[in-house]
């Protein structure tokens, strides 16, 4: 049993992974909790690319770089905390690809409308992170490599109509994770209409 | 307790609705819940107002019909099962705006980049499935209206930088919900790269 508020409570990005390798078995849990998530017309528009190869993990973590270094930390370096700044830093910089699995999500243009993808393919993304949380695993969702969509896309040769929307790095933490630092739900609710105080 | 891989395969689209009402402290929960999930930055761009008046409810149900009828029903003739159209159509015909809550999620664009939107909302729209799931209600992530957004973002007063992006309706079922009917995961998930058998 693993308490779903808990997970929720819980989850949170991580960008250091140890060593230690991630079996199929728990990939495989962790992506068909992905595929119980709602879809546009359930069409199911998901493909997980689940990428071990080392060679494969060195380039996508080059373009992460890339896209980094390229005008993403220079967007964030005013609005983000230095503490959370760093964090992802280091996590672009190679912490990110340095977990044993990424799995890079698409999102299949020939089978769903492609409007209706982003809408159909985060509710899948956040089931693979709960599930991942459940299960002992770090991960994060990261959207970094998405800019540089048609190098990505090459890398693990998804077709022209499989869009890549997203990679997930999956291992076990390199340290202990506090818990995600979130606003009161208060202050984002709203009663009947915007400014209606809940 | 509530399992999280147990809440995960009994998650799915409720579009009929009894009218129990629904405390202001399970819809909390479960908007907590929402809260909880990652955004691009940290930003948290969530927007929820909260719907239980019943003209304005009727006036979305109205928008959903408008949507439904001029175009997306048409669309969906073709694609959708006979069942799951049946389902979808007595939804949009009223199903789902007589859910004694309806939740507009929006994102503030003006928190969070416009093109991280979708990245940052729909992982919180499914935490909030996953929490009333777990809390024995029904509930459905719509998309539906927000093809008339400028309409749908006046019914609630949205501000010009907060974009409609959901309409979730929460309340208890009408009949008991089905198992989701899904695909394999071995079908939507390639080794190395895609076509890589799993």
């Amino acid at each position: 049993m693993s308490d779903l508020f808990d997970a929720v409570r819980r989850q949170r990005a991580c960008r250091r992974f140890s060593a230690e390798p991630v079996a199929d078995e728990l990939v495989e849990q962790v992506l068909e909790a992905a595929t119980f998530a709602p879809s546009a017309e359930n069409r199911q528009p998901w493909v997980f690319v689940v990428v071990r190869d080392a060679e494969t993990r060195a380039a996508i973590g080059d373009l992460t770089r890339r896209a980094w270094r390229g005008g993403a930390r220079q967007h964030s370096e005013g609005r983000l905390e230095p503490r959370l700044l760093a964090d992802v830093d280091a996590g672009a910089e190679g912490g990110v690809s340095g977990a044993p699995v990424l799995v890079v999500v698409g999102g299949d243009a020939a089978i769903a409308v492609e409007a209706a993808l982003p809408s159909s393919i985060f509710p899948a993304v956040q089931n693979l992170l709960l599930a991942a949380t459940a299960l002992g695993l770090g991960s994060a969702l990261t959207t970094l490599t998405t800019g540089l969509a048609h190098e990505l896309a090459e890398l693990v040769a998804l077709p022209d109509h499989v869009r890549p929307m997203a990679v997930i790095p999956l291992g076990h933490p390199a340290r202990p994770l506090g818990p995600p630092r979130r606003e009161p739900v208060t202050s984002k609710t709203h009663r009947e209409r915007y400014g209606g105080r809940w």
